[in-house]
């Protein structure tokens, strides 16, 4: 069963404000909640279509269809400062968000992070929401295995720097990406879908990449997307 | 100006039954707009947010918010299978896509191929119709630069192989992509979101591709997202 109060609770968590104040989001599908429940994210309540029924799943989905299952599940709580300067203190590799809008985009950002081992993400605090429906969904579930972490990115880059790992990120006129040598450790900073990298964080890079189209020269695309370049970026790192 | 009966007409057509009936399809932004203009495609008119009005704008985007422009483009005319013969006769390094359903998926291939210089994409006829708005958008313009060409892919498939090409594919049991011989022409298959290659297009493939998590065996996501892996792979096939 599900109450009308747990319906109207669940359809206002499709609003950032609404995730902020309960400090809950929502996740749905069998696969994702089946990773939510063996996360060690706290699941509130899990409900199933064969039991509260088609129609009631069908107010509460986020989905084009209701889907077999959808969860309840607690925000986790924000790591302090002392816990980011203690993640960086083990000289991971990162990638940093810089301003990313498109929840898509985010979503499978995360998906590919964890399939390649960068297990911490920054992000500036204007970086979509991670509980926002629609990122959940495109991380198939990494979103409960990944640390995803809103900061200051100036003060993350300069942790970084103080430890004397690289700051990478990827530009028009950046060095070929093919031929660098690349770090096990260090900063990848992905910039936005419409500006790129901000001018601010852009000058404290010190490694410059480029994906280069082929043939190089080539009239095509002006740009790629984001997820996609930072796909390929990834998978350059850990490339063997 | 733009009449009502335009606004009619625009509207309809982001349903492939419109589009199909009026062989017309909508672009929408001054970027994707401009490289329509400067394509081969016949742009048949240009509606400007300054010219119409903001009201009239909103009425027939397929956008959150009204674009500047839009444009209203003839679909080009079918390739004939000799047509199809010739180009597979050129020997390219091609994409074949194996019912492909999501927009944004199908229009960042179409974007990323175009970097990569992959000029042709074969897809079953199954695959979203890539007139729908949220294909064009995703391209960012590079609809207008690549042939993509709805077919049995059975048959596409026989002719790379009776021309001695190989046909490639990605599966999870395949052999790391990084130590393969990649050739530079070919045909490279991917496959549906929810259940990948179908296993009679898996039969013919003759060299079986997996782009490898990082640690190998990590528990990571299931699968990467088939754009990313796409994307990987075509970068894979280009790189120096």
């Amino acid at each position: 069963m599900i109450s009308k109060n747990d319906i109207k609770l669940i359809r206002s968590l499709s609003q950032k404000k609404f995730r902020d104040e309960t400090g809950l989001f929502v996740a749905e599908g069998d696969k994702i909640v089946d990773e939510a429940l063996h996360s060690k994210f706290e699941v509130v309540n899990v409900y199933r279509k064969d039991e509260i029924g088609e129609d009631a799943m069908s107010r509460v989905t986020n989905l084009s269809s209701p889907s077999p299952s959808l969860a309840l599940i607690k925000k986790p709580s924000l790591p302090s400062e002392s816990d980011i300067e203690k993640i960086i203190s083990t000289k991971p590799l990162a990638l940093a968000l810089d301003s990313l809008r498109d929840p898509g985009n985010v979503g499978t950002i995360i998906r590919l992070a964890d399939w390649f081992g960068i297990d911490v993400i920054f992000a500036s605090h204007d970086t979509v929401d991670i509980f926002n429906p629609k990122v959940v969904q495109a991380t198939m579930g990494a979103i409960f295995r990944i640390k995803f972490i809103y900061c200051d990115l100036d003060t993350v880059i300069d942790s970084f720097n103080s430890l004397r790992m690289k700051i990478y990120g990827t530009f028009l006129d950046g060095d070929t990406i093919y031929n660098k040598d690349l770090d096990s450790s260090g900063l990848i900073i992905m910039g936005s879908e419409s500006n790129g990298i901000s001018d601010a964080i852009a000058s404290k890079i010190t490694d410059r990449l480029f994906i280069p189209p082929y043939p190089l020269g080539a009239e095509t695309s002006e740009s790629l997307n984001v997820a996609i370049a930072t796909a390929i970026t990834c998978s350059e790192f850990r490339r063997r």
